[in-house]
């Protein structure tokens, strides 16, 4: 973790960036975030980030505090304070602290924003080479998946499972057994026909931006996609499978519950796809 | 609320209360709480939230920073600093401070305990009397809804949509048209035919402390029972309906969606309720 943080208008030591404990963040997981990507000490494909963040605050009837279109220029300062190079900005809003605790929305409260950055090896991360292993669990969220909500009870059980189990993420099915999505991650495979699969963007999957930027990528070297959901079972017998995300780009996934995918090491396709969202990532920094 | 609270094994003033921003019950909802009754300056039916708690923090892997035996003298020590004579006191725990936010548990954190009091009318208070508008709105909510954790958008949205149409509380409802509890409250209806109808405590609800209690005294008076789920039809046709919770105790509903219930004013049953719990509450109290 860096150690400059941003809390409502202030640049502070992370040790000293605190809220109130009545903020309905803490109490109520009430508000919405973002993660996006540094490289260079630059912000990628901060458009999108800043388009499902807007979103996300309609969705949840929250304001931001600051105007939206302030918010690049505070995340670069605090970017430029910490000496970051390469690694994640994080960006929350909360509903604020209220006199009384209520479930309904507070008059009295103001809301809360809160930035941090924290330094990750993205492009020289083992598990690009590596790989990742997946562990396939229950997907018990909330209806309203499509929101970047910081009520993340499920998805941090989610993960935890998979980590307990030496996977490095969690792959979510619903009741019928079709996958949704990583817990922190777009879930693809890539078919023996060659064919890049993933669950279309409704209510029960968030919008991914790394995933919306590799569609696009995909489309334009003519590699097919199909945009559509797939059972665990199509999963194991697929040719390639990976994961998406902004902290970690493309990783490819070597193993689902123990069973390799393909060879068991990482796909061609997949590395394609990663060596062009890092050419992407690298024209997009802003 | 009251000028008291307890953070991490210190008393100190509310708006010296305040938690790390990286604290994972701000970043992901990671926590679990209870809140409990207090009737002159004494906690109600304490031992069930206590148990509760305790499941609670069991089904999502978390532990006490505090002996929980040891949690029930600094509840009575923050009303006694709070001079509480009737309100409420609310206890949280959440996985605590990371150094790096990451969705699988953390090895370097430690957990976050916090408590502060709230006054609040309980006895006197007008919707005892005038009873309570009900909306229903569709339950979004994960498919944990037993563990009492703090990732409550869900609830928080439906209250909101409830508020913003002149009621009280949300009754929530699942696919299939079937109630199954309020935001904040269990959900009851008595029919026609005097049965006292409440969907069974399994994944679906959260196994109310005050709904238990009320289910016992009933039974205790030869009240019909039937725990089963009910549907927003029936509700509608019921001859009598309310919630309870250990913040209103029981309080009537007296429409559902601008449909009057009954004759449209509290009914009979659901007073004698109310008052049959004021009395175990007194007798609980400790």
């Amino acid at each position: 973790m860096n150690d400059v943080a941003y809390v409502n208008g202030e640049f502070t030591r992370i040790q000293d960036a605190r809220v109130s404990i009545l903020d309905r963040g803490f109490l109520f997981g009430d508000g919405v975030y973002e993660v996006a990507a540094v490289l260079d000490g630059k912000l990628i494909d901060y458009e999108a980030h800043l388009s499902r963040f807007e979103r996300s605050l309609r969705e949840v009837a929250l304001r931001s505090p600051t105007p939206l279109a302030d918010l690049c220029e505070i995340q670069r300062e605090l970017i430029a304070r910490n000496g970051l190079r390469e690694g994640l900005v994080y960006l929350q809003i909360t509903r604020g602290a209220a006199a009384a605790r209520e479930f309904s929305f507070p008059k009295d409260a103001s809301p809360t924003l809160v930035m941090f950055t924290q330094e990750k090896n993205i492009l020289a991360a083992p598990a690009a080479r590596t790989g990742i292993a997946v562990k396939t669990v229950r997907d018990i969220r909330w209806a309203r998946r499509d929101i970047k909500s910081i009520s993340l009870l499920a998805q941090v059980l989610a993960k935890q499972a998979a980590v307990a189990e030496g996977c490095q993420e969690a792959w979510m099915f619903d009741d019928d057994g079709m996958v949704t999505e990583g817990a922190s991650s777009s879930s693809f495979i890539i078919t023996k026909q060659g064919v890049i699969v993933t669950r279309p963007n409704d209510s029960s999957i968030l919008p991914g931006c790394t995933r919306k930027a590799i569609l696009a990528l995909a489309d334009g070297c003519n590699l097919s996609i199909d945009e559509r959901a797939f059972s665990v079972e199509e999963a194991l017998d697929a040719a390639e499978a990976f994961v998406a995300s902004a902290s970690t780009f493309v990783l490819p996934v070597v193993s689902i519950d123990g069973d390799p995918i393909g060879a068991g090491i990482p796909g061609d396709r997949t590395k394609r796809l990663r060596e062009l969202y890092i050419s992407f990532a690298r024209v997009s920094a802003t």
